[in-house]
């Protein structure tokens, strides 16, 4: 028998999954994504199944903690919202979401003590309208309609994926926040002292060079540069790697040329 | 030989794919989300590969479009900035983003015009710090840490549902306004092939001035080098101040020191 799912995460249910392989697969995408309760319903070649622990290996102990059941209704009983993972939108009147959608829904389900459960079909034939029937909601993966050829355990990692981007609070809000350099901070920044340093250092031996010339224009470049040194939002390894560079030029030409 | 990369989507760039499976594997998840910009880059078994061709069915197409080089310099050649995938930080000091970031932060500067790449190492193995450096930032797929092992079609799967996703105009932009080069696209970028040479301009005038040393570790000390021009996302009108600062500087040395 299969505990209950977890406040903290859906329920993953294959129903009538045909070859072990894909059951592996799925456990699989579901641990890659820190996911473990799956639900299998009726599968083919009954359970357990030794392809899928072969195929699932680090992933076995999702199989060994999978629960099995004759039917969906079976499967789904506990549950609050079933979501129903389908190929094409059908006729029926369900919100068709995407899996951001979706998993931003089953997150604020969640949130609020309700219990989700993501529902996939078998291989090629998909979900039948009589499993839909038993869904909240559909969730269609947004393929090239040209090549919308995705398998089992592929819809899998998708829908895993989705889940913990949702659940670690990515969507929406997502990517704001971090002033400054978009999404990723650089790590050890320079700070405003050093990058000034940094200019003041290649300006004065770029000065004795005769870089600036003519004299009329040796305001602009030097503000140019200026510019360029803060604009590259250097950190403070890099700031030494400048450094030394044009120290052991300078020093190798102070040394009397080659 | 490749066609450029079209404005309009990414290219996938594989480095050293070991199985002819995996390319045609990661060509039907380019596809499913509507990609068809493969390069290869010195792939084991040689190209074109039947294994590959057996794999990708339906998505063969994407494999006869697809560009082989000798190397990622190459491969990169006409792109400006270029994500690399990989599974674990390292201490290079380059931006690290989710999947999300980085193709929110691709679609934004292909609408400015600008050709992105996204690399995949090989299997098992991973990109090389070699590899990495000719990258502008990383991306990390979010797995469960205690078990990470997702395979090279399905990160091309992960990367290819984010691209289309944010393309698509899901997801919310990235990283917010920031000034600087950030999520935002930086105006006329330089080229990998316009970096990869001011890269090697300094690499050559240090090498004469003696700054690669001990012998020992002058690799370590060149690699170090070349990130930090590629992290920096220069502008094409900096690499031109920085070549000039170089030959100015060194020019001067020639001219019999003071």
């Amino acid at each position: 028998m299969t505990s209950p799912i977890q406040l903290s995460d859906p329920a993953f249910v294959l129903v009538r999954p045909q070859m072990g392989e894909n059951i592996g697969a799925a456990a699989r995408a579901m641990l890659n994504f820190g996911l473990d309760r799956m639900r299998l319903v009726s599968p083919r070649d009954g359970w357990p199944n030794p392809a899928a622990a072969a195929m699932a290996s680090g992933a076995g102990r999702v199989l060994d903690g999978a629960g099995v059941f004759p039917d969906l209704p079976a499967a789904l009983a506990d549950c609050h919202y079933v979501f129903a993972t389908t190929a094409r939108v059908r006729g029926l009147h369900k919100p068709v979401l995407t899996p951001e959608e979706a998993m931003a829904r089953a997150r604020d389900m969640m949130a609020a003590g309700q219990r989700v459960a993501v529902v996939f079909g078998p291989e090629r034939a998909g979900l039948e309208n009589d499993d839909v029937a038993h869904a909240n909601a559909l969730v269609t993966v947004p393929v090239n309609p040209d090549f919308p050829s995705i398998n089992l355990a592929q819809c899998v990692l998708l829908m895993g994926y989705e889940w913990r981007r949702q659940a670690a609070g990515g969507g929406v809000a997502d990517g704001a926040g971090d002033g400054g350099r978009g999404g990723a901070a650089i790590p050890d920044p320079a700070s405003g002292g050093e990058v000034s340093r940094l200019a003041d250092h290649y300006e004065d031996e770029l000065e004795r060079a005769g870089f600036f010339f003519p004299p009329e224009k040796a305001a602009g470049m030097k503000q140019k540069l200026r510019n360029m040194w803060t604009r590259l939002a250097l950190t403070r390894a890099e700031v030494q790697i400048l450094h030394g560079m044009l120290r052991q030029i300078v020093r190798r030409k102070g040394g009397g040329g080659n």
